[in-house]
């Protein structure tokens, strides 16, 4: 059962401040009650002011309140005066929400090395809190957008000790996407009643099979964050990290983070055909990732499904060079379930089947490599001349 | 002086025989006297049956006559056949010189995954051998381009000892060119006189700052291999490695090959910029070589170079994404000469400077880590819609 609304006691909103010229810039995250928040967040070093300060409040706090996000401007490499706004930013939305500074956590996405536009953002803050409600998530969803050709949000409802459930997220992508997070910004909320400890186990390890596998570009981002939110208002008896309700519980998150993710690939920047790389049979599961991620990034591999060439050559190409372990004669390559290549030669039959192969919106690029148990899955998208404008011009 | 003629005692030569619908697709190089070789190779794991033919052949001899390569097949993953196809590529070129396989080595660069068509090739055979000639530099460095769009060769003439001695080089390269080698076939030839092991260390010292600094897509090839050959034909005072001479002789062996590389990647599928990215202050060497990949390979400054757009903030995010060691408020970014970060902040005066940068045909991108004494040089290119047509319909 899928509903796009609100988890209960959460309200949100998105506005048009003036950041960006035109579209909402702006998304607010309320919770009635308390909120617990587990995060993951970019490797990247050169970090944004937003994203080292949710680091320090998720280390310091164990309550919030909400979260305020800002789309047009990342506040990245914007060095004392940028910190100052992402506190700022918290400061003045806590003080509207009638709460503290430290409960309100903040992000960032868009241009880097611009300060932040503080005046229409502070000016917007009245209005984005005023307008909360129950209804506000496609508002917010809309708010945290930058190139995104469409709002993004997944949901699910199940029951714990007879409650109904929910737990609900929303993600803006496009370009840049990379595991490891790259400039995505994702919020799931849950009025389940959850521990800490077993929110945090949750989300890590639903990131790993969900947004830290998926490719766009192989650019890795100085903003991305998810952030899991638990308000526990539906009364459910509180589900630790040994108990069976945690299982169910991050079956859920999981298929609602595979779901966002996705939809992320989808709508990767110019991109007109979904990827899916899966990998069995490397030496371990470290190694399948590594060769996943080869193939799901090399920008030849995305060519050849841009164009419907099944040209299985370079997939090998790419296998080879990831790093991991590689026999060629092991491997077999399946592309759209038709054999390419096995037992150290190309398939025979392929010339009567291969006009067929990459042809579909979707398509499915599976490499064994003979050698062990270890397996990987990887979403991505292929690349087309509508990357390249999107990213030609994107600062002048 | 710059003379692109073969040295003494070698002759060349390159004509279509039918691998390729028009084009040339078949290159001989040949030493009157015997050839001293030196081999460098790509690291991926497919590696292409003549890669691994020519690696077993530097291991087991000392002195070669000759080298025959094809373009229009790689000759990769093609299993035991593909082996043998390139064996008795070797073979037949042998007895038709009148000297025998194991001191002829063999090089393929096409298409992955289909058999070599050994009729047409060994057919054109006697043609390619009999039209050997002084002259034929020219012919032997078309016969091995594939989507190359033009001829690659680069020439020093220097003395040693009192004797001309000449260097000459030819590359192909276009498509998948990183570092760690990548479709890309280069062949040196001089007419020195050198020891082995001299000449297997300049080989490797020059490899790291040339062919091993350059980067166009991030793909990693299957085929790439350098050879570096001399026949002592000079007669000058033989050379080696604590020698004066072999510093000159490496010097001139440096300045061939960033010639060479640089002209790969001028020739980049689809490019329209060069971009040098210099790194300086880093933590140490390996860090700045991380810093200069990242920046290079990533295809959103790629994007930005093409557009001529400064977007300075993707530099900084793609280095804090190398994995090496980076603190942004240390870090300061030149574009063309103009800073635009440092001390933690953009510089301002940006504005009124940034309409002249990355509008030229070269550009440059100058990176100051702020943490140490390691550099890096790398050699890179933009990419263009005409990449994504160029790999899009490749098989076809």
């Amino acid at each position: 059962m899928i509903k796009n609304e609100l988890p209960k006691g959460f309200l949100a909103n998105g506005i048009h401040c003036g950041i960006k010229k035109k579209r909402k810039d702006l998304a607010l995250i309320f919770s009635e009650t308390d909120l617990r928040v587990a995060g993951v967040f970019t490797q990247n070093k050169a970090k944004a002011a937003p994203v080292i300060l949710d680091q320090k409040k998720l280390r310091e706090n164990d309550i919030f309140k909400a979260v305020v996000i800002n789309s047009g401007n990342a506040n990245c490499m914007t060095g004392k005066k940028g910190m100052k706004d992402a506190e700022k930013m918290a400061e003045e939305t806590a003080r509207l929400l009638g709460t503290t500074g430290e409960k309100v956590l903040v992000s960032s996405t868009g241009i880097i090395g611009e300060l932040m536009p503080m005046r229409p953002l502070i000016k917007g803050l009245p209005l984005l809190v005023k307008g909360l409600n129950r209804e506000g998530l496609m508002d917010a969803a809309e708010g945290i957008m930058t190139t995104d050709r469409y709002v993004k949000i997944s949901s699910r409802v199940f029951k714990i000790g007879g409650k109904d459930v929910t737990i609900t997220g929303m993600v803006k992508g496009a370009g840049m996407i990379h595991p490891d997070m790259a400039t995505m910004l994702c919020y799931i909320m849950t009025d389940a009643d959850i521990t800490g400890q077993a929110l945090k186990k949750a989300l890590h390890e639903v990131n790993n099979v969900s947004f830290n596998a998926i490719t766009v570009d192989g650019d890795m981002s100085t903003n991305d964050t998810v952030l899991l939110m638990a308000n526990a208002q539906v009364g459910n008896p509180v589900i630790h990290e040994k108990d069976k309700s945690f299982d169910l519980f991050k079956a859920n998150l999981e298929q609602v983070s595979v779901d966002l993710a996705k939809m992320v690939v989808e709508d990767g920047e110019g991109a007109t055909k979904f990827i899916k790389v899966m990998v069995t049979g490397a030496r371990n599961d470290e190694d399948a990732r590594k060769i996943a991620s080869s193939i799901g990034s090399s920008v030849l591999v995305k060519c050849a499904v841009q164009g419907g060439d099944p040209n299985w050559g370079r997939i090998a190409s790419s296998a080879g060079a990831s790093g991991a372990d590689m026999v060629p004669e092991k491997l077999e390559i399946k592309l759209d379930g038709v054999l390419f290549f096995s037992k150290g030669r190309a398939a025979s039959h392929i010339d009567r089947k291969k006009s067929k192969v990459f042809k579909d919106k979707e398509v499915l690029i599976e490499l064994n490599a003979g050698l062990g148990a270890g397996k990987a899955v990887l979403y991505s998208c292929d690349i087309s001349k509508r990357y390249i404008t999107l990213n030609s011009y994107y600062t002048t």
